[in-house]
């Protein structure tokens, strides 16, 4: 795996204390008495805390996506009638149809708005051309890329960085359990779509398909928060939507109508999700999401039929199915396996250069960005410029064509749309070139997949549209807009691949056509590493199934070169924000180390006691950033069925819970338990409510800090919890899958005066470059 | 939830000494002493240990999908060299490829042979018919028809019971964790074939999808298992794949292949193993399993471009490409919703309705299989008898239709396929009857599939082969032979949605073909409750994308409705079957059980000490059937850093790995630990191996019944722990997300004197209708 270098500055010993997820600045006497480590360790597991998200730095939490049994949790639980559940299942429901059918309509939109836009541009510099003026088309052209480009990069700089980017890498950190800040925003939904009509209809080589997957994501997020205290609507039904667990599902459904609005493409949507997006899967998810990609295809439909009968301005028949193939036949032979083979051999390897290129160049616009606003936008106006003077001069390099009379095609076509562009040659010759980039990318490539026209683009062209967008795939993909990855390695995989049929010749029975849309297919696993969904797609894109061993052929071969050089893009750029997103398979060093020996190299545990000094909270809460802390009874008053002298381990409470009873001020003037009343004060809604007052804000008396608060209604008194024998690689694993945020080691011995909890992991704790950080030798024996 | 009662006898007190993972017979004084149950309890958990795998009742174990991290593991871990983790990858591929080779292959067989023998028989039938020597024709089909379900249903009682049935409930358990006994044996495969060729052959109501399944898997499993000892081929390079999880991953693609072989839908194999079959899942077997069902279309691909040459006797272009509808472009507007709504809501009333009757159906034959062989094979003999007659017989029924001479089909067709038959009807009239009876299974399908030809069926017609087929799919589905689901509910759904097709007439811009897919598609969603991988076959079967919005809706109406009465068909076998399966999701009243809850309703915990009599070992596993023992360290010899008077959970050690031990008879003279010296004697490779002799055949003289075992290099050190106030619903998810076999129970409280384990929970103990019994209580609080 190749070594890959972060955006954020590591951790230095001055930015410690503002660790979020960690644990324990303070030290526990009893918790370190047992262990003799096996193994040399630095003082401190380096806690890495900043990540890039969108564009912009912050400081990561985790999501709760474990269920909170405290007694609150239980009592509200039992509580609810069978009309509240039924509510709740139905309103699952009805949300999955609403992110359905907001996402299928903002796609309807968005594609309207980029085929008027770009339309209208379009038609104005081709009938420029061939008047002619190609200086005033030059400067229309142009001028008009570079006002659609300022509109799209201000918004993205101003309003809301994290709009900028395809947001899928943060998507599928999110779901994996990392809080990815002002990811899912109204502010950064509006300035997505509308940033992403402007980027697109601005001729940038990007694609409308990584933003959509993060439009359906914030409308997914959103609806589910209209609940919440933040949102002036306040509705009960609502309110049991506002836990992780069950925004974490509408974000699934978001994110798979969002690929499905993209390619019309709801099996793929939903394959996408399974295979790249989601960390967490059920059977139950897979239906809901599924009626999800459902809606959005019905409500696309029916906004394409409104369409055909022309009261949509431009937008005609573009859009939205994009390179519709079904009518070719597709017949090969096992002759046909070799070039189909190098198809996929060269895709793997482009793609790993691909990201590997990208990489770097990520890394050196992320020193611009640093330079401030300003430098982000000159960056996006630079990019733009070199777009527009590349696509508008390049095709005057090209001679006129003469048209073949033998094709059923228009040719030339003088328009928006058409294969063969008349462009600035005389009436009856074409200029191949400009087929490919006087177009919208949608119509470029619409032109290089048509079939049966085997002489219409001459080699020069397509190397030159190759190398062309080979620049441009690496340079825009970074700017301050939104953008997708999808089709900028659809036009680089579809030129290498259209090249390579015309070079094979009469050495293969398959069309050009079929062969650009294997070279799309190809770069795109061998840049993201996806194969079912992938698959899928493709066929929903071109609607012609007897592609499929073909493809399927050259998905894996793809995939298995492209994974012999570098991780996939999405792992690359997710290593490069410095997200901490969790693997689902653990490295083989992990084996030789425990988790004892893992919490040994922290400092100990801060525990609390199950009835605790106000003060005590307090200054536990004040003085740690952590968010969850174990709850240990010990001595009076003892809980019936303890033993003499024996210590209990209660289970863990968190943060927020504690900072919503110091807000309540739910005090006792003795140390007893409350159990009972505590249920009058709170409910698990209450508890659910991330939002008010921080610790460092709430007021309270010298009397108040005197008194006590019992924790063990709010503990989740059912944590899972390891031995401190099991070594890391296992603990990952019951991490991973049960999608925790904490997880308790118990010590393996039973005995007087043993603490009971030997320490907490988090996320962070498991990542493997952190615990190299802290064990630098495992690296070297996990080598071989 | 319908109420589902079990062919197997509840476990009477006699017969509890069988029970074979249950835990402990013994008490163990220390593990007791802290109990006070919240909840009164019935005296023990009953073990439920036998269950139906095919048609004949067997013990049940569990399967170890936990990687047992002992000493012997970690030690063989570590010394594997990077050429041996590069076999091991390499092979697991090879594997993959050899598995969908194998499956394409038998597949292909398998059509050929099914083709060649019902398609002799039909040609000789309609010849016998056409001149008009009906009682010869009569006794030729009935004689034939019998003659091959004998084969096939001898077959199945003597040699391999296991193959009775479709296998699909089976495969599900065994990737659940369950051990399934001579499912997928070299028997139980051969017979699979010749059964299903002889019982498709037969024309019986039942199809070879549901056998593929199995066999695919049974390849899957046998070369898997090629490397084991009962093997004559004993290659080193395979002994890393004798575990279960090497062999469950095997099994899931071989499941995925026998889908893809059975429909030609590669990428609907995938999704029905991962939304049916599969209880686990990971992104790298997706991919693997992918490339098992390419493998396999490129093979059916080969087979059938070799039969298109005339080489494959009557074969022609049956068989595979089941029914190609692709040339029909679908039309359809809103005002079609309605009528596709109804085909879902029929579908999921019928569906559950097939559910039902087909349960208390197969409970009835469970009485007749009872009384031995003989009433088994009359039982298929009798349903066969039935066949025949109805489908002989029925046809005459019908007048004759005069062939429309507007249509482009040959009509009426003589043979032994086409959709006009002429049966008995004079020369340019057909019998619509016969078209859908008198041909093969798949010929009937084709032919109600049909698109184009709205006049071809008479309602009474459709309804004669709706009412028979239902019939028949309720008594044959039991019967001793290799059976699918698939098939027989595709014949009848199809003939309800061409009926309703027939019905709308006008009303509906939809084909009636496309009805009749439609109807199909809604009948199998509201019996097995699948929707993405129905949904896929169908559109690979049809090979028309355009169907998907409407196939989608049918799909989740269908299965909605179909919810709301029972669970699907496949759990219902399962639990008729008495099949350990865990769901996935717990059940809503477990939240308030707590495991030490539940580890009190069993017998205390037998544990064992890390250095232990032989005597004792030998002692503890004939008088218990247990498959997991705690190994707790007290006192002398202490290990390293223990303190005074603790005592130690070193984990878990295995009964199989106790056997082998004995077997070995590597026993201490004294109590000392040989950590090191039992690496020369032992390899992981040894431990794996679960054939040879049972405790019981072990000889042991009375000196080395003296003698001492070190248990810690056998121990699997990490066992997966949790806390005794955790919530059965939390524990019932970590069993099943980490694929557990044995789950520790760990004290809450830490002191002097406590038992470091509290009690073992395995599958049986974590299954609703057992702790249910032990503790009535539960479900009435629950059914709110």
């Amino acid at each position: 795996m190749e070594e890959t270098s972060k955006l954020i500055p590591e951790p230095t010993t001055a930015a410690a204390d503002l660790e979020v997820d960690g644990e324990e600045d303070e030290q526990d006497p009893e918790s370190h008495s047992l262990h003799q480590p096996l193994l040399k360790r630095t003082p401190t597991l380096t806690t890495h805390h900043l990540a890039m998200v969108g564009a912009k730095i912050s400081h990561i939490e985790s999501l709760d996506y474990e269920i909170n049994e405290n007694d609150l949790f239980k009592h509200d639980w039992r509580s609810r009638s069978s009309v509240q559940v039924l509510q709740y299942i139905f309103l699952k429901w009805t949300l999955a149809f609403l992110v359905g059918l907001l996402t299928g309509v903002v796609a309807s939109l968005i594609n309207l708005a980029i085929e008027n836009i770009a339309g209208i541009k379009m038609l104005h510099v081709a009938r420029l051309v061939n008047e002619k003026r190609y200086v005033t088309g030059f400067a229309y052209f142009t001028g008009a890329n570079f006002a659609l480009t300022i509109v799209a990069a201000t918004l993205c700089v101003v309003f809301a960085p994290t709009a900028a980017g395809p947001g899928v890498p943060e998507i599928k950190a999110y779901l994996n359990g990392v809080d990815t800040p002002n990811m899912f925003g109204a502010s950064t939904l509006i300035v997505k779509i509308i940033g992403s009509i402007g980027a697109v209809s601005a001729g940038l080589d990007l694609g409308k398909e990584g933003p959509l997957v993060h439009i359906g994501a914030c409308l997914a997020s959103l609806l589910g928060q209209v609940g919440s205290d933040n949102y002036w609507l306040k509705w009960r039904w609502l309110q049991y939507f506002n836990n992780d667990r069950d925004r974490r599902d509408l974000i699934t459904c978001g994110a798979s109508s969002g690929v499905c609005a993209a390619f019309r493409a709801p099996v793929g949507g939903v394959l996408f999700s399974l295979e790249e997006v989601a960390s967490w899967w059920r059977s139950a998810l897979l239906w809901r999401t599924f009626f999800s990609t459902a809606v959005v295809v019905v409500v696309l439909r029916g906004f394409m039929e409104y369409c055909d009968s022309g009261k949509c301005g431009l937008f005609g028949k573009g859009g939205l199915i994009l390179f519709d193939v079904s009518s070719v036949s597709v017949t090969y032979h096992a002759s046909d396996l070799l070039p189909v083979a190098l198809i996929g051999i060269i895709g793997g390897v482009l793609g790993s250069l691909y990201n590997h290129l990208l990489h770097k160049i990520l890394r050196l616009y992320n020193l611009i960005n640093e330079k401030g606003r300003m430098a982000k936008l000159l960056l996006s106006l630079g990019v733009s410029l070199f777009t527009s003077i590349c696509l508008y001069l390049l095709p005057f390099l090209a001679p006129c064509t003469p048209c073949d009379p033998t094709l059923d095609a228009t040719c030339p076509t003088v328009g928006r749309s058409g294969n063969f562009k008349q462009f600035n040659c005389p009436n009856g010759y074409y200029n191949d070139l400009a087929s490919l980039l006087h177009a919208t990318n949608d119509d470029a490539v619409r032109n290089i997949f048509s079939t049966g026209t085997p002489t219409e683009f001459r080699p020069i062209s397509l190397l030159i549209f190759f190398a062309l967008y080979c620049i441009l795939g690496l340079f825009t993909f970074g700017i301050a807009v939104p953008s997708g990855l999808f089709l900028p390695i659809i036009l680089m995989g579809s030129a290498y691949g259209r090249l390579l049929g015309l070079v094979m010749g009469s050495y293969t029975y398959i069309d050009q056509g079929l062969h650009a849309v294997l070279g799309a297919a190809a770069l795109m696993s061998g840049s993201m590493r996806m194969t079912v969904s992938i698959c899928v797609i493709f066929l929903e894109l071109t609607n012609n199934l007897l592609l499929l061993p073909m493809m399927m052929f050259v998905l894996l071969i793809a995939k298995t070169v492209g994974d012999a050089f570098n991780p996939s893009i999405y792992e690359i750029i997710l290593e490069l924000k410095g997200l901490p997103f969790l693997e689902a398979n653990p490295e083989p060093w992990m084996r030789n180390l425990t988790v004892g020996e893992l919490a040994a190299a922290k400092p100990g545990v801060v525990s609390l006691r199950g009835i605790e000094k106000v003060a005590r909270v307090v200054e536990v809460l004040k003085s740690t950033k952590h968010n969850g802390f174990p709850v240990v009874d010990q001595g009076v008053p003892s809980p019936v069925g303890m033993p003499e002298g024996a210590t209990e381990l209660h289970g863990v409470v968190l943060r927020s819970h504690l900072v919503a009873v110091l807000r309540k001020k739910w005090f006792l003037q003795e140390r007893r338990t409350g159990e009972w009343e505590v249920r009058e004060k709170f409910t698990s809604v209450d508890l659910a409510q991330k939002k008010g007052p921080k610790i460092e804000e709430i007021v309270l008396t010298e009397d108040e800090m005197d008194m006590y608060i019992d924790l063990h209604p709010f503990t989740n008194a059912t944590p899972y919890t390891v031995l401190e024998t099991m070594s890391v690689a296992k603990a990952m694993v019951l991490f991973r899958q049960v999608a925790l945020r904490h997880l308790l080691i118990v010590p393996k011995y039973q005995g007087a005066g043993i603490s009971p909890v030997v320490g907490i992991l988090t996320r962070q704790d498991l990542r493997a470059h952190n615990i190299l950080g802290a064990f630098p030798h495992l690296e070297k024996k996990g080598e071989k």
